[in-house]
């Protein structure tokens, strides 16, 4: 894990929820959706390909215990996962609850207007629950 | 593979290149973006943790193997790839060759304007080049 950083806009934009075994899982500061990103803790990657085939593995087991914590938490109709990078090169993978009638229902949430910081208790407890679901 | 049917929309909107080990491959009709989207050839799967881990693996296998080639062919700056589902539930993953100043760059792709159907010719040459980059 030598050099690797987390990219600054990541880190502006999300709260450092845990580190699994690849990756640092952040919180949006964006309480629109619930949405977590990935970031996997190896340095100038901006592909998934640019992973080691065992660390795609890892990625996508990884991606797949939060998905499955994030639907169990909230309840959401669909988990949306995406690896853009069109403006943050450094690798990450979005994986957000989503809900009939949430903003931009049923399109995606990038790029659709501006975050909406989540009140501190709210983030504590949904952070609360997200620890408890990946740990049970 | 029993019992598996590619879902009508996406059959409608895209056009079959080849099977991989588990997916189908599709080309969608959209000439805007070259636009690839893989299929689990499996019933009923809607979120990739309703995959056995075996599959997830062989989908993150074959995402990667189809980003690499896209990006080959294409030269695009960045590979974008997603698994939404909010209007078509049928678990498909799509892979996006973007480059700058392509249509809503650099936003994403889902959601915006309308398809732009692509010439014949057109569709025959990049899937020759795409089968040709996958099997080398």
């Amino acid at each position: 894990m030598s050099d690797f950083r987390t990219d600054e806009r990541l880190e502006r934009d999300s709260d450092l929820l845990t580190k699994i075994g690849l990756c640092e899982l952040r919180l949006m500061k964006d309480s629109r959706w619930p949405w977590l990103v990935l970031v996997p803790q190896r340095p100038d990657i901006s592909e998934i390909f640019d992973l080691t085939p065992l660390d795609q593995t890892m990625l996508t087991f990884e991606t797949t215990l939060v998905a499955e914590a994030l639907k169990q938490v909230t309840g959401a109709t669909k988990i949306n996962t995406g690896a853009l990078g069109n403006i943050v090169r450094q690798l990450h993978v979005h994986v957000i609850a989503r809900s009939e009638g949430d903003p931009n229902w049923p399109g995606p949430v990038w790029g659709h207007g501006t975050a909406v910081p989540r009140a501190e208790a709210d983030a504590k407890a949904l952070s609360a629950k997200l620890l408890d679901a990946l740990n049970p």
